[in-house]
Protein backbone atom coordinates (compact mmCIF):
# COMPACT_ATOMS: atom_id res chain seq x y z
CA UNK A 1 0.00 0.00 0.00
CA UNK A 2 1.19 3.56 -0.75
CA UNK A 3 1.48 5.60 2.34
CA UNK A 4 0.89 9.54 1.10
CA UNK A 5 1.98 12.49 3.61
CA UNK A 6 -0.19 15.99 3.45
CA UNK A 7 1.60 16.59 0.72
CA UNK A 8 0.63 14.03 -2.08
CA UNK A 9 -3.02 14.83 -1.41
CA UNK A 10 -4.53 17.63 -3.97
CA UNK A 11 -7.78 19.29 -4.11
CA UNK A 12 -9.72 17.15 -6.46
CA UNK A 13 -7.73 13.62 -6.25
CA UNK A 14 -9.69 10.87 -6.98
CA UNK A 15 -9.68 7.71 -5.34
CA UNK A 16 -11.52 3.75 -5.45
CA UNK A 17 -11.92 0.60 -3.99
CA UNK A 18 -12.50 -3.17 -5.13
CA UNK A 19 -15.82 -4.48 -3.65
CA UNK A 20 -17.13 -6.37 -0.39
CA UNK A 21 -19.98 -8.40 0.06
CA UNK A 22 -22.22 -7.95 3.28
CA UNK A 23 -23.41 -11.27 4.02
CA UNK A 24 -27.02 -11.88 6.25
CA UNK A 25 -25.19 -13.78 8.80
CA UNK A 26 -22.71 -10.78 9.75
CA UNK A 27 -25.80 -8.14 9.14
CA UNK A 28 -26.90 -10.15 11.69
CA UNK A 29 -24.27 -10.35 14.67
CA UNK A 30 -23.31 -6.69 14.10
CA UNK A 31 -26.12 -5.48 15.05
CA UNK A 32 -26.74 -8.23 18.09
CA UNK A 33 -23.77 -6.64 19.40
CA UNK A 34 -23.71 -3.09 18.42
CA UNK A 35 -27.71 -2.05 17.03
CA UNK A 36 -30.20 -4.91 18.26
CA UNK A 37 -33.69 -3.30 16.47
CA UNK A 38 -36.09 -5.73 14.87
CA UNK A 39 -34.96 -4.58 11.02
CA UNK A 40 -31.35 -5.80 11.57
CA UNK A 41 -31.44 -8.87 13.48
CA UNK A 42 -34.68 -10.85 12.26
CA UNK A 43 -35.90 -11.40 8.87
CA UNK A 44 -39.31 -11.88 10.09
CA UNK A 45 -39.17 -8.70 12.13
CA UNK A 46 -38.12 -6.88 9.30
CA UNK A 47 -41.51 -6.67 7.18
CA UNK A 48 -43.26 -5.29 9.85
CA UNK A 49 -40.93 -2.18 9.73
CA UNK A 50 -39.46 0.77 7.97
CA UNK A 51 -37.69 -1.40 5.55
CA UNK A 52 -39.73 -4.29 4.51
CA UNK A 53 -37.12 -6.50 5.07
CA UNK A 54 -33.50 -7.23 6.80
CA UNK A 55 -31.03 -4.54 6.46
CA UNK A 56 -27.69 -3.67 7.53
CA UNK A 57 -27.24 -1.30 10.60
CA UNK A 58 -26.09 2.09 9.23
CA UNK A 59 -23.10 1.53 11.58
CA UNK A 60 -22.23 -1.97 10.09
CA UNK A 61 -22.50 -0.17 6.45
CA UNK A 62 -20.00 2.95 7.70
CA UNK A 63 -17.85 0.21 9.31
CA UNK A 64 -17.73 -1.31 5.76
CA UNK A 65 -17.06 2.06 4.18
CA UNK A 66 -13.74 2.76 6.05
CA UNK A 67 -12.64 -0.73 5.08
CA UNK A 68 -13.07 -0.35 1.59
CA UNK A 69 -11.27 3.53 2.38
CA UNK A 70 -8.42 1.70 3.88
CA UNK A 71 -8.05 -0.72 1.30
CA UNK A 72 -8.86 1.99 -1.59
CA UNK A 73 -5.95 3.93 -3.36
CA UNK A 74 -6.36 6.76 -1.43
CA UNK A 75 -3.32 5.76 0.63
CA UNK A 76 -3.73 7.13 3.89
CA UNK A 77 -3.14 3.71 6.13
CA UNK A 78 -1.20 3.92 9.03
CA UNK A 79 -0.41 7.49 8.68
CA UNK A 80 -3.40 9.62 8.75
CA UNK A 81 -6.19 9.80 11.96
CA UNK A 82 -9.85 10.56 11.89
CA UNK A 83 -10.76 13.67 13.55
CA UNK A 84 -14.89 14.07 12.32
CA UNK A 85 -17.08 12.78 9.71
CA UNK A 86 -19.24 16.08 8.34
CA UNK A 87 -23.08 14.98 7.30
CA UNK A 88 -23.01 11.48 6.92
CA UNK A 89 -26.17 10.40 5.09
CA UNK A 90 -27.54 6.96 4.37
CA UNK A 91 -29.18 7.00 1.22
CA UNK A 92 -30.39 3.55 0.97
CA UNK A 93 -30.78 0.12 2.71
CA UNK A 94 -28.10 -2.36 2.07
CA UNK A 95 -29.57 -5.96 2.26
CA UNK A 96 -27.92 -9.45 2.24
CA UNK A 97 -26.02 -10.05 -0.33
CA UNK A 98 -25.43 -6.62 -1.53
CA UNK A 99 -21.74 -5.62 -2.65
CA UNK A 100 -20.33 -2.60 -1.97
CA UNK A 101 -18.05 -0.44 -3.23
CA UNK A 102 -16.66 3.06 -2.64
CA UNK A 103 -15.34 6.45 -4.78
CA UNK A 104 -14.32 9.45 -3.25
CA UNK A 105 -12.67 12.58 -4.12
CA UNK A 106 -10.01 15.06 -2.28
CA UNK A 107 -12.14 18.56 -1.24
CA UNK A 108 -9.65 20.05 1.17
CA UNK A 109 -5.84 20.25 2.10
CA UNK A 110 -4.49 22.46 4.68
CA UNK A 111 -1.91 22.55 7.75
CA UNK A 112 -3.38 21.72 10.86
CA UNK A 113 -3.96 24.54 13.56
CA UNK A 114 -3.09 22.24 16.85
CA UNK A 115 0.00 20.19 14.91
CA UNK A 116 2.97 21.76 13.43
CA UNK A 117 3.67 18.38 12.31
CA UNK A 118 0.49 17.63 10.79
CA UNK A 119 -2.37 19.00 8.54
CA UNK A 120 -5.88 18.35 7.77
CA UNK A 121 -7.42 16.22 4.42
CA UNK A 122 -10.74 16.54 4.40
CA UNK A 123 -12.40 14.10 1.24
CA UNK A 124 -16.11 13.03 0.35
CA UNK A 125 -16.58 9.54 -0.03
CA UNK A 126 -19.85 7.81 -1.78
CA UNK A 127 -20.77 4.01 -1.34
CA UNK A 128 -22.53 2.22 -3.87
CA UNK A 129 -24.32 -1.36 -4.34
CA UNK A 130 -23.89 -3.63 -7.07
CA UNK A 131 -26.91 -2.19 -8.83
CA UNK A 132 -24.66 1.59 -8.83
CA UNK A 133 -26.90 3.00 -6.39
CA UNK A 134 -25.58 5.06 -3.68
CA UNK A 135 -26.33 3.69 0.00
CA UNK A 136 -24.03 5.90 2.04
CA UNK A 137 -21.95 9.15 1.10
CA UNK A 138 -20.48 10.83 3.94
CA UNK A 139 -17.33 13.44 4.52
CA UNK A 140 -14.04 12.48 5.75
CA UNK A 141 -11.65 15.09 8.10
CA UNK A 142 -8.26 13.28 8.93
CA UNK A 143 -5.24 14.65 9.94
CA UNK A 144 -2.32 13.50 7.98
CA UNK A 145 1.27 13.81 8.90
CA UNK A 146 3.19 16.08 7.03
CA UNK A 147 6.51 14.41 5.13
CA UNK A 148 9.75 13.98 6.94
CA UNK A 149 7.48 14.62 10.42
CA UNK A 150 7.76 11.85 13.09
CA UNK A 151 4.80 10.41 14.56
CA UNK A 152 4.60 12.01 18.40
CA UNK A 153 4.50 9.62 21.28
CA UNK A 154 2.92 9.73 24.21
CA UNK B 1 -37.42 -0.89 26.47
CA UNK B 2 -39.98 2.03 26.25
CA UNK B 3 -40.70 2.66 22.53
CA UNK B 4 -41.56 6.16 21.63
CA UNK B 5 -42.91 7.70 18.78
CA UNK B 6 -42.46 11.34 17.56
CA UNK B 7 -45.35 13.00 19.29
CA UNK B 8 -43.56 11.89 22.54
CA UNK B 9 -39.93 13.88 21.78
CA UNK B 10 -39.37 17.50 23.05
CA UNK B 11 -36.56 19.70 22.25
CA UNK B 12 -34.78 19.37 25.25
CA UNK B 13 -35.33 16.17 26.34
CA UNK B 14 -32.59 14.12 27.90
CA UNK B 15 -31.65 10.94 27.84
CA UNK B 16 -28.54 8.79 28.83
CA UNK B 17 -26.96 5.18 29.01
CA UNK B 18 -25.57 2.35 31.20
CA UNK B 19 -21.64 1.73 30.44
CA UNK B 20 -19.72 -0.62 28.09
CA UNK B 21 -16.50 -1.63 28.50
CA UNK B 22 -13.77 -1.79 25.46
CA UNK B 23 -11.45 -4.72 25.71
CA UNK B 24 -8.15 -5.15 23.91
CA UNK B 25 -9.11 -8.40 21.67
CA UNK B 26 -12.33 -6.72 20.69
CA UNK B 27 -10.67 -3.50 19.64
CA UNK B 28 -8.29 -5.45 17.40
CA UNK B 29 -10.30 -7.72 16.29
CA UNK B 30 -13.07 -5.37 14.81
CA UNK B 31 -10.12 -3.32 13.56
CA UNK B 32 -8.63 -6.51 11.68
CA UNK B 33 -12.25 -6.51 10.15
CA UNK B 34 -13.17 -2.73 9.55
CA UNK B 35 -9.91 -0.33 10.08
CA UNK B 36 -6.56 -2.45 9.67
CA UNK B 37 -4.31 0.65 10.86
CA UNK B 38 -1.16 -0.76 13.14
CA UNK B 39 -2.81 1.90 16.03
CA UNK B 40 -5.58 -0.28 16.16
CA UNK B 41 -3.81 -3.68 15.85
CA UNK B 42 -0.66 -4.12 17.50
CA UNK B 43 0.01 -2.78 20.97
CA UNK B 44 4.14 -2.52 19.63
CA UNK B 45 2.86 -0.63 16.39
CA UNK B 46 0.88 1.69 18.70
CA UNK B 47 3.45 3.78 20.12
CA UNK B 48 5.43 4.43 16.83
CA UNK B 49 2.07 5.99 15.55
CA UNK B 50 -0.29 8.72 16.28
CA UNK B 51 -1.63 7.57 19.71
CA UNK B 52 1.50 6.39 21.58
CA UNK B 53 -0.47 2.99 21.84
CA UNK B 54 -3.64 0.98 21.21
CA UNK B 55 -6.61 2.61 20.15
CA UNK B 56 -10.17 1.84 19.30
CA UNK B 57 -11.14 2.53 15.97
CA UNK B 58 -13.32 5.28 15.43
CA UNK B 59 -15.71 3.29 14.61
CA UNK B 60 -15.75 0.94 16.77
CA UNK B 61 -16.39 3.31 19.39
CA UNK B 62 -18.93 4.95 16.59
CA UNK B 63 -20.65 1.23 16.84
CA UNK B 64 -20.55 0.89 20.67
CA UNK B 65 -22.06 4.74 20.98
CA UNK B 66 -24.86 2.91 19.02
CA UNK B 67 -25.36 0.55 20.96
CA UNK B 68 -25.51 3.03 24.10
CA UNK B 69 -28.23 4.84 22.50
CA UNK B 70 -30.02 1.96 21.46
CA UNK B 71 -30.21 0.37 25.45
CA UNK B 72 -30.67 4.20 26.50
CA UNK B 73 -33.53 6.03 27.59
CA UNK B 74 -34.07 7.64 24.71
CA UNK B 75 -36.60 4.84 23.66
CA UNK B 76 -36.66 4.92 19.85
CA UNK B 77 -35.26 1.47 19.36
CA UNK B 78 -37.32 -0.52 16.58
CA UNK B 79 -39.65 2.79 15.64
CA UNK B 80 -36.89 4.92 14.44
CA UNK B 81 -34.75 4.61 11.45
CA UNK B 82 -31.26 6.75 10.73
CA UNK B 83 -31.29 9.23 8.65
CA UNK B 84 -27.88 11.00 8.70
CA UNK B 85 -25.25 12.13 11.23
CA UNK B 86 -24.06 15.42 11.70
CA UNK B 87 -20.40 16.26 12.57
CA UNK B 88 -19.20 13.54 14.18
CA UNK B 89 -15.92 14.20 16.07
CA UNK B 90 -13.68 12.00 17.71
CA UNK B 91 -12.04 13.92 20.82
CA UNK B 92 -10.07 11.44 22.65
CA UNK B 93 -8.51 7.93 21.99
CA UNK B 94 -10.55 5.29 23.29
CA UNK B 95 -8.09 2.59 24.90
CA UNK B 96 -8.35 -1.20 26.55
CA UNK B 97 -9.95 -1.26 29.37
CA UNK B 98 -11.99 2.27 28.59
CA UNK B 99 -15.35 2.07 30.30
CA UNK B 100 -17.75 4.29 27.79
CA UNK B 101 -21.26 5.79 28.73
CA UNK B 102 -23.76 8.08 26.80
CA UNK B 103 -25.38 11.63 27.57
CA UNK B 104 -27.92 12.95 24.70
CA UNK B 105 -30.61 16.05 24.33
CA UNK B 106 -32.78 15.73 21.90
CA UNK B 107 -32.42 19.23 19.86
CA UNK B 108 -35.19 19.22 17.24
CA UNK B 109 -38.65 17.29 16.18
CA UNK B 110 -40.36 18.38 13.03
CA UNK B 111 -42.28 16.59 10.72
CA UNK B 112 -41.21 14.85 7.51
CA UNK B 113 -40.96 16.66 4.23
CA UNK B 114 -41.11 13.07 2.35
CA UNK B 115 -43.57 10.69 4.42
CA UNK B 116 -46.42 12.25 6.26
CA UNK B 117 -46.42 8.73 8.73
CA UNK B 118 -42.83 9.98 10.23
CA UNK B 119 -41.15 13.11 11.54
CA UNK B 120 -37.53 14.26 12.15
CA UNK B 121 -35.57 13.74 15.41
CA UNK B 122 -32.48 15.55 15.68
CA UNK B 123 -30.06 15.08 18.98
CA UNK B 124 -27.14 15.42 19.84
CA UNK B 125 -24.72 12.80 21.87
CA UNK B 126 -21.61 12.79 23.85
CA UNK B 127 -20.10 9.76 24.64
CA UNK B 128 -17.43 9.77 27.95
CA UNK B 129 -15.09 7.78 29.21
CA UNK B 130 -14.42 6.53 32.73
CA UNK B 131 -12.76 9.74 34.12
CA UNK B 132 -15.92 11.63 32.35
CA UNK B 133 -13.51 13.07 29.20
CA UNK B 134 -15.76 13.05 26.47
CA UNK B 135 -14.42 10.98 24.05
CA UNK B 136 -17.15 11.33 20.74
CA UNK B 137 -19.77 13.78 20.09
CA UNK B 138 -22.47 13.93 17.48
CA UNK B 139 -25.34 14.97 16.20
CA UNK B 140 -27.88 12.00 15.03
CA UNK B 141 -30.93 12.72 12.62
CA UNK B 142 -33.93 10.05 12.78
CA UNK B 143 -36.79 9.14 10.84
CA UNK B 144 -39.67 8.49 13.83
CA UNK B 145 -43.10 7.15 13.39
CA UNK B 146 -45.60 9.49 13.91
CA UNK B 147 -48.39 7.85 16.55
CA UNK B 148 -51.15 5.82 15.30
CA UNK B 149 -49.02 5.36 11.92
CA UNK B 150 -48.03 1.89 10.60
CA UNK B 151 -44.77 1.51 9.23
CA UNK B 152 -44.77 1.22 5.51
CA UNK B 153 -43.76 -2.11 4.01
CA UNK B 154 -41.86 -2.73 0.66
Amino acid sequence: MTQRYLEDFSVGQKFGSGRLQIDEDRIKSFAREFDPQPFHLDDAAGPETFFGGLVASGWHVAAVAMRLLVDSDLGLGGRGAGVAVETMRWLRPVRPGDSLRMEGTVIETRPSRSRADCGIVKFQITVYNQSNEAVLEATHVVMALRRGAAPRVG
